[in-house]
């Protein structure tokens, strides 16, 4: 039988296999009695009542869909308050919502640079900053991580346009960007500074204003944040804060905003019920970082080597690769949910677990987790 | 005072409002008294009562979101329920649910070539496919629209690996592809065909069921498809359908299915009822077509110069993009909303208006939108 186009990827799973790279998809039941420490639900948003109301009541008033495009038929007078709750919370002149942050910074990204534009970007940056560089048909300079420096050294040999494009909270390891500094080093070099927010919003500064505005940079003119409804807002979406002209230029030029259908309703909804939530429950982020901190710190004291939590983010080092996937299974089996990353997936080469603190973890529900994850860690090589 | 990074942005603002480029949004109310020929609802299933409270009722269960990767926390047993009742429905061997069409489109194109490939695409595909060609790193080849006897010679010319990007029903012009004759080019040069069925799945084809299955090429070892549960289906999301060593390499490899949150249970719950909907209902396809072949007849026998539908989207010729703009807004005046597409958003040059029929327009609504788009109808100059 002569080859068919799409038998070489049976080769290229095996070559996975074999490396222990297969992913598996692990579907879970709605009343799963795992305890979630894998999940990006930081505030414990996603099944609060008023937030899954604000999603059903949004379906059976707008409909299941948006219907179309956000130019044609798919800007609903929800979206429109949603965009207007958003900026005004960040303290953003405007936002823009897209039905993805993936959407989101691609859009920022590729319609903010183009031919001739540098584009300086954070090594350990998200996925969908990466391929919105690799779009974006700009020059991108892919700097050391978290190095203010190595960023001015860029700019100052490309005196043109240029944007500097940076996590405000690292997925992984759950650092936070030098905002202030890269501010500066952007300002004096007359360069744009774009931030993915993506884990800082609702988590970082006082009410959960997110990474931009705790660096004192909350509508700036040079300063553009994405962020995205579908973590600390426990819904979907994503979000593009900054100036009205680059708002405007977004809903004029991006391709992941025009050619895309807009947010189903029941997503805005949800948002919108999560954002008065936080208005009046302001403790909430400081809770999600008081509990990271403490799973950090009691962690550190069973002596594994976790990072100093800046959101709700604690990363703990593994020996190895393989020695980090058995940790998360057992952890697993044991009821503890846990993410897992490993090479090539982590920036520094660096195995780890990767842990989420919510802010509707309970004492009890800390202690067994730390209990869960100290008992199956392994021993150092 | 020195200039920001962004001024430029206005300038650019300014040449697009004197091309009159200037792109609007216009929030809609929820009981919108407009005739809606422009949203992509072909079935009229967005508000249909059951639809909404399969979002509703998935939104409550589940939660807002889905509060995670799919490869983490993200995947619920609604999503691998969707999964199996799309491939079942389409005949296809496996299916994965991403967070939009854009996001499907991307990771079928970009990981089902790679480096040295080549990528042979239709001059009039969708802006994600040309996206995901980009992206892919492929060597990639735009052929003359809908012509086989081009596909072939490209893939003549390179022989090595080789994947066929086409819509399955175009966009704006709201033709087929010619899929029968373009499976048949493919074969013999043993390349694989990808067809974007997002406006030909749940509107072509004996029960909806799309394109690709009414071409003969449902569970094809060499065919994928991508569709998307925002149009025909009401909801929101993309799909890949195709052979499962097909799926299991997304599931490995793709960046937008691995970096991005999974889909919203309130959307997965939405295209679940969708689907139990067309099963039990399955004349609304038919409707649909019957509905777009009328409102295309009944404007060429008024003069018009129109498309003869093959799925539910209507193609309506204006003199110039301005009069196609004048006309929309014209027919926007009147009660009836439309979409409008001119250069440089129609790949042929030609301004247009867009109409949509929907499976659920009553036969006083389409004599009230040939009325409107008639009497509104601009003289050729």
């Amino acid at each position: 039988m002569a080859e068919g186009p799409f038998d070489w990827l049976d080769e290229h799973a095996w070559r996975r296999g074999r490396a222990g790279l297969t992913r598996t998809l692990r579907p879970r039941a709605a009343d799963s009695p795992v305890l979630d420490l894998a999940s990006n639900d930081y505030l414990g948003l996603t099944r609060h009542p008023r937030v899954t109301q604000g999603a059903a009541s949004a379906a059976l008033r707008w409909g299941a869909g948006a219907t179309g495009s956000r130019l044609v038929t798919g800007t609903t007078a929800l979206h429109a308050e949603l965009e207007a709750d958003l900026a005004a919370w960040c303290g953003a002149e405007a936002a823009l919502v897209f039905s993805s942050g993936y959407a989101a910074n691609m859009a920022a990204v590729t319609t903010l640079t183009g031919p001739g534009a540098l584009l300086v970007s954070d090594a350990a940056n998200h996925a969908s900053l990466i391929d919105g560089c690799r779009l974006s048909r700009a020059t991108t300079a892919v700097v050391p991580h978290a190095d203010p420096e190595a960023v001015r050294k860029e700019l100052a040999a490309h005196p043109g346009r240029a944007v500097v494009v940076t996590d405000g909270v690292f997925s992984v390891n759950g650092d936070l960007a030098p905002l202030r500094d890269l501010a500066g080093v952007c300002r004096r070099a007359g360069a744009g500074l774009l931030v993915d927010d993506a884990h800082g919003l609702g988590v970082v500064g006082e009410r959960g204003t997110g990474a931009v505005a705790a660096a004192g940079l909350a509508g700036a003119p040079d300063v553009v944040t994405t962020a995205v409804l579908s973590k600390a807002l426990g819904s979907q979406g994503g979000v593009v804060l900054g100036p009205a002209r680059v708002i405007r230029h977004l809903v004029d030029n991006a391709r992941t905003f025009i050619f895309d259908t807009a947010l189903a309703p029941a997503a805005v909804g949800a948002a919108l019920a999560a954002l008065r939530l936080l208005r009046e429950e302001p403790e909430r982020p400081a809770r999600a970082r008081e509990v990271a901190r403490d799973l950090s710190d009691r962690l550190a004291a069973a002596g594994l080597r976790t990072t100093v939590p800046a959101a709700a983010v604690v990363s703990v080092l593994a020996p190895s690769p393989q020695s980090a996937v058995e940790w998360a299974a057992d952890c697993r089996a044991r009821g503890v949910a846990v993410g897992c990353f490993r090479p090539p997936s982590v920036p520094d080469g660096l195995s780890r677990l990767r842990l989420t603190a919510r802010a509707d973890l309970t004492d009890d529900q800390i202690d067994r987790a730390v209990a869960v994850i100290t008992t199956t860690a392994p021993t150092a090589p």
